[in-house]
Protein backbone atom coordinates (compact mmCIF):
# COMPACT_ATOMS: atom_id res chain seq x y z
CA UNK A 1 0.00 0.00 0.00
CA UNK A 2 1.17 3.77 -1.10
CA UNK A 3 -0.55 6.27 0.72
CA UNK A 4 -0.91 9.95 -1.23
CA UNK A 5 -1.65 12.85 1.03
CA UNK A 6 -3.04 15.90 -0.98
CA UNK A 7 -2.61 18.70 1.58
CA UNK A 8 -4.51 22.18 1.34
CA UNK A 9 -2.12 24.63 2.97
CA UNK A 10 -4.35 28.11 2.65
CA UNK A 11 -4.39 30.72 0.72
CA UNK A 12 -0.97 32.44 1.52
CA UNK A 13 -0.60 32.89 5.22
CA UNK A 14 2.05 30.32 6.75
CA UNK A 15 -0.59 30.17 9.38
CA UNK A 16 -3.39 29.10 7.43
CA UNK A 17 -2.27 25.41 8.16
CA UNK A 18 -4.30 23.81 10.44
CA UNK A 19 -2.86 21.16 12.75
CA UNK A 20 -4.34 18.44 11.09
CA UNK A 21 -2.51 19.59 7.60
CA UNK A 22 0.33 19.44 9.80
CA UNK A 23 0.27 16.28 10.88
CA UNK A 24 -0.16 15.25 7.56
CA UNK A 25 3.10 16.88 6.39
CA UNK A 26 5.03 15.41 9.06
CA UNK A 27 4.13 11.68 7.41
CA UNK A 28 5.10 12.29 4.47
CA UNK A 29 8.33 10.33 2.67
CA UNK A 30 8.19 12.41 -0.37
CA UNK A 31 6.78 15.65 -0.88
CA UNK A 32 5.52 16.44 -4.38
CA UNK A 33 5.44 20.27 -5.91
CA UNK A 34 3.07 21.11 -8.70
CA UNK A 35 3.41 24.10 -9.82
CA UNK A 36 0.26 25.15 -11.25
CA UNK A 37 1.56 28.14 -13.75
CA UNK A 38 -0.68 30.81 -12.40
CA UNK A 39 0.69 34.05 -14.17
CA UNK A 40 3.93 32.80 -14.82
CA UNK A 41 7.29 32.80 -13.76
CA UNK A 42 7.34 35.22 -10.68
CA UNK A 43 4.22 33.57 -8.94
CA UNK A 44 6.62 30.56 -8.97
CA UNK A 45 8.85 31.67 -7.11
CA UNK A 46 7.00 32.94 -4.47
CA UNK A 47 5.13 29.93 -3.73
CA UNK A 48 7.58 27.68 -4.00
CA UNK A 49 8.90 30.05 -0.92
CA UNK A 50 6.02 29.94 1.14
CA UNK A 51 6.13 25.72 0.37
CA UNK A 52 10.16 25.81 1.51
CA UNK A 53 8.67 28.04 4.54
CA UNK A 54 6.37 25.76 5.66
CA UNK A 55 8.38 22.77 5.18
CA UNK A 56 11.48 24.02 7.57
CA UNK A 57 8.87 24.68 9.83
CA UNK A 58 7.05 21.75 9.93
CA UNK A 59 10.06 19.44 9.09
CA UNK A 60 12.71 20.70 10.69
CA UNK A 61 14.68 16.79 11.07
CA UNK A 62 14.51 17.36 6.94
CA UNK A 63 13.39 13.40 7.02
CA UNK A 64 11.74 13.56 3.65
CA UNK A 65 12.71 13.68 0.21
CA UNK A 66 11.77 16.80 -2.09
CA UNK A 67 10.59 15.75 -5.60
CA UNK A 68 10.07 18.75 -7.70
CA UNK A 69 8.23 18.14 -10.86
CA UNK A 70 8.48 20.34 -14.61
CA UNK A 71 5.34 21.84 -15.26
CA UNK A 72 3.56 20.58 -18.10
CA UNK A 73 2.89 23.27 -20.48
CA UNK A 74 -0.76 24.45 -21.91
CA UNK A 75 -2.63 26.66 -24.02
CA UNK A 76 -3.23 29.99 -22.32
CA UNK A 77 -4.03 31.98 -24.61
CA UNK A 78 -7.35 34.60 -24.43
CA UNK A 79 -9.14 32.90 -27.53
CA UNK A 80 -9.00 29.65 -25.93
CA UNK A 81 -9.64 31.26 -22.77
CA UNK A 82 -12.87 32.50 -24.00
CA UNK A 83 -14.27 29.83 -25.56
CA UNK A 84 -16.05 27.50 -22.74
CA UNK A 85 -16.24 24.27 -24.88
CA UNK A 86 -12.12 24.56 -26.00
CA UNK A 87 -11.20 25.64 -22.86
CA UNK A 88 -12.46 22.92 -20.85
CA UNK A 89 -11.04 20.58 -23.93
CA UNK A 90 -6.98 22.23 -23.43
CA UNK A 91 -7.71 21.90 -19.65
CA UNK A 92 -8.55 17.77 -20.21
CA UNK A 93 -6.12 17.18 -22.29
CA UNK A 94 -3.36 19.18 -20.08
CA UNK A 95 -4.61 16.63 -17.07
CA UNK A 96 -4.51 13.91 -19.10
CA UNK A 97 -0.88 14.74 -20.34
CA UNK A 98 -0.26 15.53 -16.07
CA UNK A 99 -1.72 12.28 -15.44
CA UNK A 100 1.19 10.10 -17.50
CA UNK A 101 3.99 12.22 -16.18
CA UNK A 102 2.75 12.33 -12.83
CA UNK A 103 1.84 8.27 -12.47
CA UNK A 104 5.41 8.09 -14.19
CA UNK A 105 6.71 10.11 -10.99
CA UNK A 106 4.96 8.53 -8.49
CA UNK A 107 6.00 4.99 -9.31
CA UNK A 108 9.77 5.88 -9.44
CA UNK A 109 9.53 8.07 -6.37
CA UNK A 110 7.09 5.87 -3.94
CA UNK A 111 7.78 2.57 -3.08
CA UNK A 112 6.13 0.20 -0.87
CA UNK A 113 4.42 1.51 2.19
CA UNK A 114 5.62 5.13 2.27
CA UNK A 115 3.77 8.02 1.83
CA UNK A 116 3.96 11.20 -0.58
CA UNK A 117 2.28 14.44 -0.08
CA UNK A 118 1.18 17.20 -2.24
CA UNK A 119 0.78 20.58 -0.97
CA UNK A 120 -1.82 22.56 -2.98
CA UNK A 121 -3.12 26.18 -2.87
CA UNK A 122 -5.90 26.98 -0.55
CA UNK A 123 -8.31 23.87 -0.38
CA UNK A 124 -7.58 20.32 -2.27
CA UNK A 125 -11.86 21.06 -3.19
CA UNK A 126 -12.05 24.15 -4.79
CA UNK A 127 -10.60 24.54 -8.30
CA UNK A 128 -7.63 22.88 -7.94
CA UNK A 129 -6.59 19.55 -10.16
CA UNK A 130 -4.67 17.40 -7.73
CA UNK A 131 -7.45 15.42 -6.68
CA UNK A 132 -8.85 15.11 -9.76
CA UNK A 133 -5.30 14.27 -11.43
CA UNK A 134 -4.78 11.37 -8.91
CA UNK A 135 -8.16 9.80 -9.92
CA UNK A 136 -6.97 9.53 -13.11
CA UNK A 137 -3.37 8.39 -12.39
CA UNK A 138 -4.23 5.41 -10.11
CA UNK A 139 -7.44 4.63 -12.17
CA UNK A 140 -6.40 1.23 -13.14
CA UNK A 141 -3.39 1.10 -11.20
CA UNK A 142 -2.84 -3.06 -10.33
CA UNK A 143 -1.20 -2.05 -6.51
CA UNK A 144 -2.53 -0.32 -3.92
CA UNK A 145 -2.67 3.02 -3.14
CA UNK A 146 -4.57 4.97 -1.02
CA UNK A 147 -5.74 8.66 -1.35
CA UNK A 148 -6.33 11.11 1.69
CA UNK A 149 -7.86 14.72 0.99
CA UNK A 150 -6.90 17.51 3.99
CA UNK A 151 -8.93 20.41 3.67
CA UNK A 152 -6.99 24.24 3.81
CA UNK A 153 -8.42 27.41 4.52
CA UNK A 154 -9.56 28.31 0.49
CA UNK A 155 -8.61 31.85 -0.97
CA UNK A 156 -13.03 32.36 -0.66
CA UNK A 157 -12.88 32.11 2.75
CA UNK A 158 -9.74 34.12 3.13
CA UNK A 159 -11.40 37.40 1.34
CA UNK A 160 -14.15 36.53 3.39
CA UNK A 161 -12.12 36.81 7.07
CA UNK A 162 -9.76 39.78 5.31
CA UNK A 163 -13.42 42.10 4.31
CA UNK A 164 -14.60 40.66 7.84
CA UNK A 165 -18.03 39.14 5.46
CA UNK A 166 -20.64 36.56 6.02
CA UNK A 167 -20.52 35.40 2.25
CA UNK A 168 -24.31 34.78 2.49
CA UNK A 169 -27.55 36.62 3.43
CA UNK A 170 -29.70 35.28 5.90
CA UNK A 171 -31.17 32.37 4.24
CA UNK A 172 -29.34 33.07 0.96
CA UNK A 173 -26.84 30.98 -1.17
CA UNK A 174 -23.66 31.73 -2.08
CA UNK A 175 -22.28 31.04 -5.98
CA UNK A 176 -18.58 30.34 -5.99
CA UNK A 177 -17.57 31.03 -10.16
CA UNK A 178 -15.25 31.72 -12.27
CA UNK A 179 -14.08 34.90 -14.27
CA UNK A 180 -15.14 33.54 -17.53
CA UNK A 181 -18.33 32.70 -15.89
CA UNK A 182 -18.88 35.64 -14.68
CA UNK A 183 -17.75 37.89 -17.71
CA UNK A 184 -20.97 36.43 -19.76
CA UNK A 185 -22.99 38.77 -16.29
CA UNK A 186 -24.21 38.03 -12.58
CA UNK A 187 -26.85 36.07 -12.25
CA UNK A 188 -30.27 36.76 -11.87
CA UNK A 189 -30.94 34.02 -9.07
CA UNK A 190 -28.13 34.51 -6.93
CA UNK A 191 -27.31 37.80 -5.33
CA UNK A 192 -23.78 36.97 -3.89
CA UNK A 193 -20.91 35.55 -6.03
CA UNK A 194 -17.88 34.87 -5.40
CA UNK A 195 -15.00 35.05 -8.51
CA UNK A 196 -12.17 32.95 -8.45
CA UNK A 197 -9.38 32.82 -11.79
CA UNK A 198 -10.50 36.10 -12.95
CA UNK A 199 -7.64 36.90 -15.24
CA UNK A 200 -8.75 39.35 -17.16
CA UNK A 201 -10.77 41.66 -14.31
CA UNK A 202 -14.61 40.46 -15.34
CA UNK A 203 -16.05 42.68 -12.93
CA UNK A 204 -15.45 45.94 -15.01
CA UNK A 205 -16.54 44.44 -18.61
CA UNK A 206 -19.91 43.73 -16.63
CA UNK A 207 -23.30 45.35 -18.10
CA UNK A 208 -23.53 49.56 -16.62
CA UNK A 209 -27.34 47.98 -15.25
CA UNK A 210 -25.67 45.13 -13.26
CA UNK A 211 -22.53 46.97 -12.09
CA UNK A 212 -24.89 49.70 -10.50
CA UNK A 213 -27.10 47.34 -8.36
CA UNK A 214 -23.74 45.73 -7.03
CA UNK A 215 -20.99 45.99 -4.24
CA UNK A 216 -17.47 44.23 -4.38
CA UNK A 217 -15.47 43.07 -2.19
CA UNK A 218 -11.44 42.44 -3.69
CA UNK A 219 -8.87 41.23 -2.29
CA UNK A 220 -5.42 40.03 -3.53
CA UNK A 221 -2.27 38.16 -2.46
CA UNK A 222 -4.75 37.26 0.45
CA UNK A 223 -2.99 36.30 4.08
CA UNK A 224 0.59 37.36 2.75
CA UNK A 225 2.26 41.05 4.12
CA UNK A 226 1.47 41.77 0.51
CA UNK A 227 -2.20 41.59 0.61
CA UNK A 228 -4.44 44.12 -1.10
CA UNK A 229 -8.18 44.93 0.03
CA UNK A 230 -10.88 47.02 -2.06
CA UNK A 231 -14.59 47.37 -1.27
CA UNK A 232 -17.26 49.46 -2.40
CA UNK A 233 -20.25 50.34 -4.83
CA UNK A 234 -18.82 48.24 -7.87
CA UNK A 235 -19.45 51.41 -10.22
CA UNK A 236 -17.02 53.66 -7.42
CA UNK A 237 -14.25 51.78 -7.15
CA UNK A 238 -13.69 49.52 -10.50
CA UNK A 239 -10.99 52.08 -11.47
CA UNK A 240 -9.49 52.48 -8.32
CA UNK A 241 -9.00 48.44 -8.55
CA UNK A 242 -7.80 47.74 -11.66
CA UNK A 243 -5.40 50.55 -11.23
CA UNK A 244 -4.18 48.88 -7.67
CA UNK A 245 -4.51 45.45 -9.70
CA UNK A 246 -2.06 46.91 -12.36
CA UNK A 247 0.24 48.29 -10.32
CA UNK A 248 0.96 44.90 -8.23
CA UNK A 249 1.22 42.65 -10.65
CA UNK A 250 3.92 44.91 -12.55
CA UNK A 251 5.63 45.24 -9.11
CA UNK A 252 5.56 41.70 -8.50
CA UNK A 253 5.38 39.78 -11.89
CA UNK A 254 1.98 38.20 -11.23
CA UNK A 255 -1.17 38.37 -9.36
CA UNK A 256 -3.76 36.02 -7.58
CA UNK A 257 -6.99 37.68 -6.47
CA UNK A 258 -11.03 36.65 -5.98
CA UNK A 259 -13.90 39.06 -4.62
CA UNK A 260 -17.42 38.74 -4.00
CA UNK A 261 -20.23 40.54 -6.18
CA UNK A 262 -22.96 41.15 -4.10
CA UNK A 263 -26.22 42.56 -5.47
CA UNK A 264 -28.34 44.66 -2.75
CA UNK A 265 -25.54 45.33 -0.03
CA UNK A 266 -27.89 46.81 2.21
CA UNK A 267 -30.23 44.21 2.67
CA UNK A 268 -29.06 41.27 5.06
CA UNK B 1 -9.71 49.90 22.22
CA UNK B 2 -11.16 46.72 22.60
CA UNK B 3 -11.18 43.73 20.17
CA UNK B 4 -13.47 41.18 19.54
CA UNK B 5 -12.08 37.84 17.56
CA UNK B 6 -14.87 35.41 15.83
CA UNK B 7 -12.58 32.47 15.44
CA UNK B 8 -13.49 29.59 12.56
CA UNK B 9 -12.83 26.10 15.10
CA UNK B 10 -13.80 23.62 12.06
CA UNK B 11 -16.17 21.46 11.55
CA UNK B 12 -15.79 18.78 14.12
CA UNK B 13 -12.52 17.81 14.14
CA UNK B 14 -10.17 19.35 17.00
CA UNK B 15 -6.88 19.48 14.58
CA UNK B 16 -9.64 21.18 11.87
CA UNK B 17 -8.31 24.37 14.06
CA UNK B 18 -5.96 26.31 11.93
CA UNK B 19 -2.07 28.04 13.18
CA UNK B 20 -3.82 31.00 12.75
CA UNK B 21 -6.95 30.22 15.08
CA UNK B 22 -4.44 28.94 18.08
CA UNK B 23 -2.31 32.21 17.82
CA UNK B 24 -5.96 34.02 18.24
CA UNK B 25 -7.13 31.71 20.64
CA UNK B 26 -3.98 32.35 22.90
CA UNK B 27 -4.84 36.49 22.41
CA UNK B 28 -7.98 36.46 24.15
CA UNK B 29 -8.76 37.11 27.79
CA UNK B 30 -12.31 36.63 27.54
CA UNK B 31 -14.13 33.45 25.80
CA UNK B 32 -17.52 33.79 25.01
CA UNK B 33 -19.87 30.97 24.17
CA UNK B 34 -22.53 30.83 21.79
CA UNK B 35 -24.46 28.11 21.48
CA UNK B 36 -25.98 27.97 18.03
CA UNK B 37 -29.02 25.78 19.10
CA UNK B 38 -29.15 23.15 16.05
CA UNK B 39 -31.64 20.23 17.00
CA UNK B 40 -31.29 21.42 20.63
CA UNK B 41 -30.19 19.99 23.83
CA UNK B 42 -27.81 17.04 22.81
CA UNK B 43 -25.54 18.82 20.32
CA UNK B 44 -25.02 21.59 22.77
CA UNK B 45 -23.23 19.09 25.45
CA UNK B 46 -21.49 17.51 21.89
CA UNK B 47 -20.58 21.38 20.66
CA UNK B 48 -19.43 22.20 23.96
CA UNK B 49 -17.73 19.48 24.70
CA UNK B 50 -15.44 20.39 21.43
CA UNK B 51 -14.73 23.86 22.65
CA UNK B 52 -13.78 23.35 26.40
CA UNK B 53 -11.14 20.60 24.48
CA UNK B 54 -9.77 23.22 22.10
CA UNK B 55 -9.01 25.51 25.32
CA UNK B 56 -7.89 22.33 27.22
CA UNK B 57 -5.47 22.03 24.30
CA UNK B 58 -4.14 25.55 23.68
CA UNK B 59 -4.90 27.65 26.67
CA UNK B 60 -3.29 25.29 29.14
CA UNK B 61 -2.29 27.93 31.37
CA UNK B 62 -6.49 28.91 32.06
CA UNK B 63 -5.73 32.85 31.64
CA UNK B 64 -8.67 33.39 30.62
CA UNK B 65 -12.70 34.00 31.44
CA UNK B 66 -14.83 31.97 29.90
CA UNK B 67 -18.40 33.60 29.40
CA UNK B 68 -21.28 31.35 28.87
CA UNK B 69 -23.69 33.62 27.38
CA UNK B 70 -27.96 32.27 27.74
CA UNK B 71 -28.98 31.46 23.99
CA UNK B 72 -31.68 33.55 22.83
CA UNK B 73 -35.00 31.81 21.98
CA UNK B 74 -36.88 31.89 18.26
CA UNK B 75 -39.58 30.38 16.46
CA UNK B 76 -38.28 27.13 14.97
CA UNK B 77 -41.53 25.83 13.69
CA UNK B 78 -41.90 24.16 10.91
CA UNK B 79 -44.45 26.98 9.15
CA UNK B 80 -41.79 29.53 9.93
CA UNK B 81 -39.30 27.05 8.14
CA UNK B 82 -41.25 26.49 5.11
CA UNK B 83 -42.14 30.42 4.43
CA UNK B 84 -39.15 31.95 3.24
CA UNK B 85 -39.96 35.87 3.86
CA UNK B 86 -41.45 34.54 7.50
CA UNK B 87 -38.57 32.51 7.65
CA UNK B 88 -36.06 35.83 7.45
CA UNK B 89 -38.01 37.81 9.65
CA UNK B 90 -37.71 36.02 12.52
CA UNK B 91 -34.03 35.39 11.65
CA UNK B 92 -33.78 39.09 11.63
CA UNK B 93 -35.70 39.72 14.56
CA UNK B 94 -33.68 37.22 16.65
CA UNK B 95 -30.98 38.55 15.99
CA UNK B 96 -31.89 41.94 17.01
CA UNK B 97 -32.65 40.32 20.67
CA UNK B 98 -29.53 38.47 20.65
CA UNK B 99 -27.53 41.96 19.55
CA UNK B 100 -28.96 43.61 22.53
CA UNK B 101 -28.04 40.78 24.51
CA UNK B 102 -24.32 40.44 23.89
CA UNK B 103 -23.67 44.27 23.88
CA UNK B 104 -24.47 44.02 27.43
CA UNK B 105 -22.39 41.42 27.97
CA UNK B 106 -19.77 42.75 25.79
CA UNK B 107 -20.13 45.87 27.65
CA UNK B 108 -19.83 44.25 31.38
CA UNK B 109 -17.63 41.70 30.54
CA UNK B 110 -14.36 43.22 28.14
CA UNK B 111 -12.38 45.79 29.52
CA UNK B 112 -11.19 48.83 27.69
CA UNK B 113 -7.55 47.00 26.25
CA UNK B 114 -8.87 43.55 26.41
CA UNK B 115 -9.71 40.87 23.56
CA UNK B 116 -12.46 38.73 23.67
CA UNK B 117 -12.58 35.44 21.12
CA UNK B 118 -16.26 33.86 19.94
CA UNK B 119 -15.60 30.57 18.86
CA UNK B 120 -18.00 29.49 16.02
CA UNK B 121 -18.36 25.72 13.79
CA UNK B 122 -16.96 25.64 10.53
CA UNK B 123 -15.81 29.20 9.18
CA UNK B 124 -17.54 32.48 10.25
CA UNK B 125 -18.35 33.26 6.65
CA UNK B 126 -20.68 30.43 5.75
CA UNK B 127 -24.37 30.27 7.85
CA UNK B 128 -22.98 31.74 11.04
CA UNK B 129 -24.25 35.51 12.12
CA UNK B 130 -22.21 35.91 14.94
CA UNK B 131 -19.83 38.74 12.42
CA UNK B 132 -23.34 40.14 11.45
CA UNK B 133 -24.58 39.92 15.47
CA UNK B 134 -21.16 41.96 16.47
CA UNK B 135 -21.99 44.86 13.09
CA UNK B 136 -25.42 45.02 14.70
CA UNK B 137 -24.32 44.86 18.52
CA UNK B 138 -20.92 47.64 17.87
CA UNK B 139 -22.68 49.87 15.18
CA UNK B 140 -23.11 53.10 16.72
CA UNK B 141 -20.86 51.98 19.90
CA UNK B 142 -19.16 55.36 20.63
CA UNK B 143 -15.84 53.65 22.47
CA UNK B 144 -13.51 52.25 19.82
CA UNK B 145 -14.21 48.37 18.62
CA UNK B 146 -11.75 46.14 16.35
CA UNK B 147 -13.17 42.57 15.15
CA UNK B 148 -11.12 40.29 13.64
CA UNK B 149 -12.50 37.57 11.63
CA UNK B 150 -10.16 33.96 11.86
CA UNK B 151 -11.04 31.64 8.65
CA UNK B 152 -12.11 28.33 9.79
CA UNK B 153 -12.26 24.74 8.07
CA UNK B 154 -16.42 25.18 6.81
CA UNK B 155 -18.52 21.68 6.70
CA UNK B 156 -18.25 22.08 3.12
CA UNK B 157 -14.72 21.67 2.96
CA UNK B 158 -14.54 18.66 5.60
CA UNK B 159 -17.17 17.24 3.34
CA UNK B 160 -15.19 17.24 0.32
CA UNK B 161 -12.17 16.07 2.22
CA UNK B 162 -14.29 13.09 3.63
CA UNK B 163 -15.30 12.15 0.08
CA UNK B 164 -12.22 13.03 -1.83
CA UNK B 165 -14.06 15.47 -3.87
CA UNK B 166 -13.32 18.48 -5.62
CA UNK B 167 -16.49 20.73 -5.44
CA UNK B 168 -16.57 21.83 -8.89
CA UNK B 169 -15.87 20.12 -12.52
CA UNK B 170 -13.26 22.14 -14.59
CA UNK B 171 -13.93 25.64 -15.03
CA UNK B 172 -17.81 25.41 -13.80
CA UNK B 173 -19.17 27.23 -10.91
CA UNK B 174 -20.30 25.52 -7.28
CA UNK B 175 -23.94 26.62 -5.38
CA UNK B 176 -23.77 26.76 -1.87
CA UNK B 177 -27.06 26.87 -0.74
CA UNK B 178 -29.54 25.89 2.07
CA UNK B 179 -32.21 23.06 2.87
CA UNK B 180 -34.92 25.23 2.46
CA UNK B 181 -34.07 26.54 -0.32
CA UNK B 182 -33.12 23.17 -2.09
CA UNK B 183 -36.49 22.31 -1.27
CA UNK B 184 -37.92 23.98 -4.07
CA UNK B 185 -35.68 22.03 -6.51
CA UNK B 186 -32.57 22.10 -8.15
CA UNK B 187 -31.27 24.99 -9.70
CA UNK B 188 -31.15 24.44 -13.73
CA UNK B 189 -27.99 26.57 -14.04
CA UNK B 190 -25.93 25.02 -11.57
CA UNK B 191 -24.74 21.42 -11.58
CA UNK B 192 -22.78 21.10 -8.26
CA UNK B 193 -24.86 22.03 -5.40
CA UNK B 194 -23.70 21.89 -1.87
CA UNK B 195 -26.40 22.07 0.48
CA UNK B 196 -26.53 22.96 4.20
CA UNK B 197 -28.96 23.75 6.75
CA UNK B 198 -31.04 20.98 5.81
CA UNK B 199 -33.30 19.48 8.53
CA UNK B 200 -35.92 18.22 6.23
CA UNK B 201 -34.05 16.03 4.06
CA UNK B 202 -34.97 18.01 0.89
CA UNK B 203 -32.94 15.60 -0.98
CA UNK B 204 -36.03 13.11 -0.47
CA UNK B 205 -38.28 15.29 -2.02
CA UNK B 206 -37.12 16.32 -5.54
CA UNK B 207 -39.26 15.32 -8.28
CA UNK B 208 -38.11 12.49 -9.65
CA UNK B 209 -37.03 13.29 -12.77
CA UNK B 210 -34.61 15.56 -11.07
CA UNK B 211 -33.29 12.91 -8.50
CA UNK B 212 -33.16 10.29 -11.62
CA UNK B 213 -29.80 12.31 -12.68
CA UNK B 214 -28.12 13.43 -9.33
CA UNK B 215 -25.12 12.35 -7.27
CA UNK B 216 -25.41 12.57 -3.91
CA UNK B 217 -22.20 13.18 -1.42
CA UNK B 218 -23.88 12.88 2.07
CA UNK B 219 -21.87 13.49 5.42
CA UNK B 220 -22.64 13.99 9.23
CA UNK B 221 -20.80 14.84 11.94
CA UNK B 222 -18.00 15.76 9.61
CA UNK B 223 -14.23 15.37 11.25
CA UNK B 224 -15.37 13.62 13.88
CA UNK B 225 -15.38 9.80 15.28
CA UNK B 226 -18.92 9.90 14.86
CA UNK B 227 -18.42 10.60 10.62
CA UNK B 228 -20.87 9.24 8.59
CA UNK B 229 -20.51 9.46 4.61
CA UNK B 230 -22.94 8.13 1.98
CA UNK B 231 -22.36 8.63 -1.99
CA UNK B 232 -23.83 7.18 -4.99
CA UNK B 233 -26.93 8.28 -7.30
CA UNK B 234 -29.36 9.54 -5.23
CA UNK B 235 -32.12 7.05 -6.65
CA UNK B 236 -30.51 4.55 -5.05
CA UNK B 237 -28.73 5.78 -1.71
CA UNK B 238 -31.74 8.25 -0.88
CA UNK B 239 -33.27 5.09 1.92
CA UNK B 240 -30.16 4.28 3.07
CA UNK B 241 -29.21 7.67 3.88
CA UNK B 242 -32.68 8.15 5.56
CA UNK B 243 -32.10 5.47 7.55
CA UNK B 244 -28.70 5.81 8.64
CA UNK B 245 -29.83 9.72 9.06
CA UNK B 246 -32.94 8.67 11.40
CA UNK B 247 -30.86 6.05 13.59
CA UNK B 248 -27.90 8.66 14.00
CA UNK B 249 -30.33 11.08 15.49
CA UNK B 250 -32.16 8.69 17.62
CA UNK B 251 -28.45 7.23 19.23
CA UNK B 252 -26.84 11.23 19.56
CA UNK B 253 -29.80 13.60 20.06
CA UNK B 254 -28.90 15.36 17.49
CA UNK B 255 -27.49 15.74 13.68
CA UNK B 256 -25.73 18.01 11.77
CA UNK B 257 -25.45 17.09 8.29
CA UNK B 258 -23.93 18.28 4.78
CA UNK B 259 -24.15 17.15 1.13
CA UNK B 260 -22.98 17.62 -2.42
CA UNK B 261 -25.93 17.13 -5.70
CA UNK B 262 -23.91 16.35 -8.51
CA UNK B 263 -26.04 16.17 -11.68
CA UNK B 264 -24.26 14.32 -14.72
CA UNK B 265 -21.53 12.76 -12.08
CA UNK B 266 -19.89 11.10 -15.26
CA UNK B 267 -18.29 14.40 -16.65
CA UNK B 268 -15.81 16.11 -15.08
Amino acid sequence: MRTVLVIGIGAGDPDHLTLQAVRALRRADVVFVIDKGLDGGGSQDDLLALRTELLRRHRPDGGYRLVTAPEVDRDRGTEVERDDERYRDVVVDWQDRRARLYRDMLDAELADGQTGAFLVWGDPSLYDGTLRLLDRVLAGAGEQWSVESVAGISSVAALAAAHRLILNRVGRPVLITTGRRIAEGMPTDVDDVVVMLDGRTAFATLPDEQRRELHIFWGAYLGTPDELLVAGPLVEVTDEILQVRAEARENKGWIMDTYLLRRGADER
